[in-house]
């Protein structure tokens, strides 16, 4: 019941970023110190640093970063040529992340009325600084919304990290279990391991752990059985890219889990900012799936646990279409059903409140 | 389309067994050497010997092991006493698998008219080896009647390893692959890697491999999207015991792929020797469930994968409701639906046949 501080993922220090190396969890909390766009392109692609929303936040940073480093540069437009170029390189570190895109346009942005290199210096840190903070509170909003849908003593199941240090502080669809932990609301997590890459046996389970939450560890092809005999209340997921009409791209497993939600009786939620919804993407056929390389699926901490030469897919998310999904939590509210109309009714709000 | 000649897992040695081990497999192929029923039940506890018709052909040899040590033994109502504890231990070695029971009684049945000791001797041997021959057979026909199911150029997928090493040859789900290889009728699989052993990864993909069958490794999460994506047309599994209902236990998460595929529309095959049927198991809940060591989930090749001290669920099995089955192959054909019924009527023609 004691207020969790948690660590936070990406620390921003002016001239360098600190990013908790997620490949050494649970074993190791490092930082790896970024001080270069290529440097934070690299890490975003190796999933150093994961998860929508600190992806954005991470990506915000770094251009932020590129811009102190510029301080020698006289000519704005110059300078705005350069960060678009910088903003276009970082954007191809992830192709599913719309958060990715969405964090750097909002740092591009935030120069309007710059009218030297010096203002736009200092725009885009205090953007990139109130994207982090914003994301924080959003992430609250998300779990107080996705608390309500919740009873005491429901079990919970749920893939991937969409957690603390994936986002700014509490996660996505794991920030109801934060706020339910510091007012003593008991709910039981059950993390599916997630495959190849393993966030939710080294990632959510750590996380939650350290919290003091109660998390059961299972393998991605135990959750129909775990479903039935364990009485899962739900499942909560968070994600990478919501189209505008609700179909949701995040961590390959969902869809299979939001079938054998429907099947079994038992709703499943998306737990998502609005940044992550993307109006430009009309539907889930739309959504680029990234495919990585085999040997994350052939090789483990390492070593070869399948045969030379055989051929492997492996793709890095997939999309559950929006008629498995029972609603879509958001910092603004709940969304059940009616996607289409009533997540441009919402993004477009957000978007004019920005504005 | 050559003809394929596969390692056999289970060689019988009169004085010794060789079990292939599973456990060093796709690295090295291994034989243990198997003197005594301690030995034998370590090896199948252990997963070195695995698969059900398997277990069943290694325990059936394992009693005959033991009969050939006891020459001296000059008491035949003495030797049946103890025969039925070996045959009750070794039953103990694995509480899911049916054909364990099933092949132990077959050899404690063949003595009924023994005589002496010696004569009981030859008869259980004579049996083992005869269980042995009779499961090539029997697979062999289930892989006809399945291939039946599919069209030249069907993209099928399944998991844990069905497969030739987990029988006397050519295995149950895997079986239809060989005899189309052998035919030159091109089929590709898709192998999930099923966790948390990897039975997918490290045996099927690398006997098909063997075979030259086209194969392609995923993570167990991967297969709603690889189905939808990859246009797959059927699942098809083995199982562990079928009860009289049809519901059936298998590998964990052959429950939710029947329920992936029946959402996706896409069919989902049992293959199954008649052994399999338990008549005596009225529905899939009086199947017991093993639940394994935590540590099958939290390590991998010996190093740890999730954090210390977390919470682990690990069914080894799960029981896939009779309604999600398209239809159940068998040797003697193929079951569609009626399976109270269908099941009874073909299980008592073949007790028929034996007794």
């Amino acid at each position: 019941m004691s207020k969790h501080t948690p660590i936070q993922s990406v620390q921003y220090r002016g001239d360098h970023l600190l990013l908790l190396d997620q490949h050494e969890l649970p074993h190791k909390t490092d930082f790896v110190r970024i001080e270069t766009t290529e440097q934070l392109w690299n890490a975003i692609h190796a999933l150093q640093v994961r998860g929508a929303p600190a992806i954005g936040i991470a990506a915000a940073f770094g251009l932020s970063l590129w811009a102190n480093q510029q301080k020698e540069e006289s000519d704005l437009r110059t300078f705005v040529h350069q960060l678009k170029i910088q903003r276009n390189y970082l954007s191809s570190a992830r192709p599913t992340a719309v958060n990715l895109c969405w964090a750097l346009d909002r740092v591009v942005q935030s120069i309007q009325l710059a009218e030297t290199v010096q203002d736009a210096i200092q725009l885009m840190e205090i953007e990139a600084l109130t994207i982090q903070r914003e994301d924080e509170t959003t992430c609250q909003q998300i779990g107080e919304y996705a608390l309500s849908l919740f009873q005491p003593g429901d079990r919970i199941l749920t893939i991937c990290n969409p957690g603390s240090i994936a986002t700014a502080r509490y996660g996505t669809a794991l920030a109801a279990f934060y706020l339910a932990q510091e007012r003593g609301v008991p709910l039981s997590v059950y993390a599916c391991e997630t495959r190849p890459l393993l966030q939710g046996s080294r990632l959510t389970t750590w996380e939650l752990q350290q919290a003091g939450v109660d998390v059961t560890l299972i393998t991605d092809n135990m959750a129909a059985h775990t479903i039935r005999i364990k009485n899962i209340s739900a499942i909560i997921v968070g994600c990478d890219r919501i189209a505008a009409n609700g179909d949701t791209a995040n961590k390959i497993g969902t869809f299979g889990l939001a079938l054998q939600a429907k099947a079994l009786g038992i709703p499943f939620y998306v737990a998502s900012p609005l940044s992550t919804i993307d109006l430009d993407t009309p539907t889930g056929e739309c959504i680029p799936i990234e495919e990585r390389h085999p040997e994350e699926v052939t090789h483990l901490a390492g070593k070869r646990i399948a045969p030379e030469g055989v051929r492997v897919y492996n793709p890095a998310f997939d999309v559950t279409p929006h008629e498995y999904i029972s609603a879509i939590i958001t910092e603004q509210g709940i969304i059940f059903g009616n996607y289409r109309e009533k997540l441009a009714m919402v993004k477009n709000q957000m978007n004019l409140l920005i504005s």
